[in-house]
């Protein structure tokens, strides 16, 4: 499959409006089949996903959301919640296979957070990035209540919440105009 | 600039080696000015950058590196230590001029230090990303002492380390064999 750096980088933009075009589940899984071979830390993997599709399921989700965020959420086709499993650890002899490493996280909970943290974002970002590769528009956002989101979508697991992202066609009108970023100089030196 | 879903996912693979082939300063330029267009919480950009390329300055990463790392950074071209400002909302009015928004970071370090190290997370994967789309090769580690690297490195700044990435043209003969994913199933849900 060919691409251009233009679709998942310059060109691309965070969508803030949804046209009412389906994306199927099958896409959905493409989508996962992707982002997986992302690298993370030993490869722990430790994010999870929910796809949140149906109109009940967006209902709970809209009502978790900033004010800002709740109409990009209605309008969006999908929209994946990113969460991170606090117990990953546990996958580690399947994932990790060339040696034990799962012992280094067994009571240590600071460092499973922060692998748990670190890792489920670059997940996230390979989302962001395999769903542009496959023509899927995104609007990311970490405006919710993240304690509603967990009770509502992952309650009896140890999995808390991340951030979300909608998927879908964009509204190309709803878009901001581009902000700029920082020069080479103010955010990178050579040493 | 035409790239292809296996260079960047499905084909690339994590390096523990690197062969002694230089990398330009202006590729990394270029790095930058393509990773930063990958999309943060309110084009936060919490990320700073030092690609270390020098005797003196791999000498000195290296002795924050934990010993199976160490090799690693010895050998690489260049090594990129990813940070995270946490004073990055001071340039948010230049950087998300659309509505002030400092306001929200002013005092609340909680907020302040999970938008910081989740968004310079996803910049690191576009880092990733955006390295092998120039056809770099990545060896993205977590193993090192964070204070270390933060002293040798930081010292006077409001940033802290968050991961390293070795770069360079990678020696396949010491990638390990491809570990599994999770399937489908195990890391995703429909909703």
């Amino acid at each position: 499959m060919n691409l251009s750096v233009g679709q998942i980088f310059t060109e691309a933009r965070t969508q803030n409006g949804f046209f009412d075009v389906p994306v199927p589940d099958e896409r959905l899984v493409q989508l996962y089949e992707l982002l997986k071979w992302g690298p993370t830390s030993l490869n722990s993997s430790p994010a999870r996903f929910i796809f949140v599709r149906t109109p009940e399921a967006r209902r709970r989700l809209v009502q978790c959301m900033s004010p800002g965020n709740m109409e990009k959420v209605r309008q969006a086709p999908v929209t994946a919640i990113i969460g991170m499993d606090l117990s990953f650890h546990e996958r580690l002899p399947k994932l990790f296979p060339h040696r034990d490493v799962k012992g280094l996280f067994d009571g240590n909970s600071a460092l499973t957070e922060s692998t748990a943290f670190r890792n489920s974002s670059l997940q996230g970002a390979y989302l962001i990035i395999a769903a542009r590769a496959l023509n899927l528009d995104c609007g990311p956002m970490s405006g919710f209540d993240a304690a509603k989101v967990d009770e509502a979508f992952w309650t009896g697991t140890s999995v808390r919440t991340n951030f979300v992202c909608a998927l879908g066609k964009g509204d190309s009108s709803k878009v901001f105009p581009r902000s700029p970023r920082l020069a080479f100089d103010e955010a990178c030196a050579f040493a």
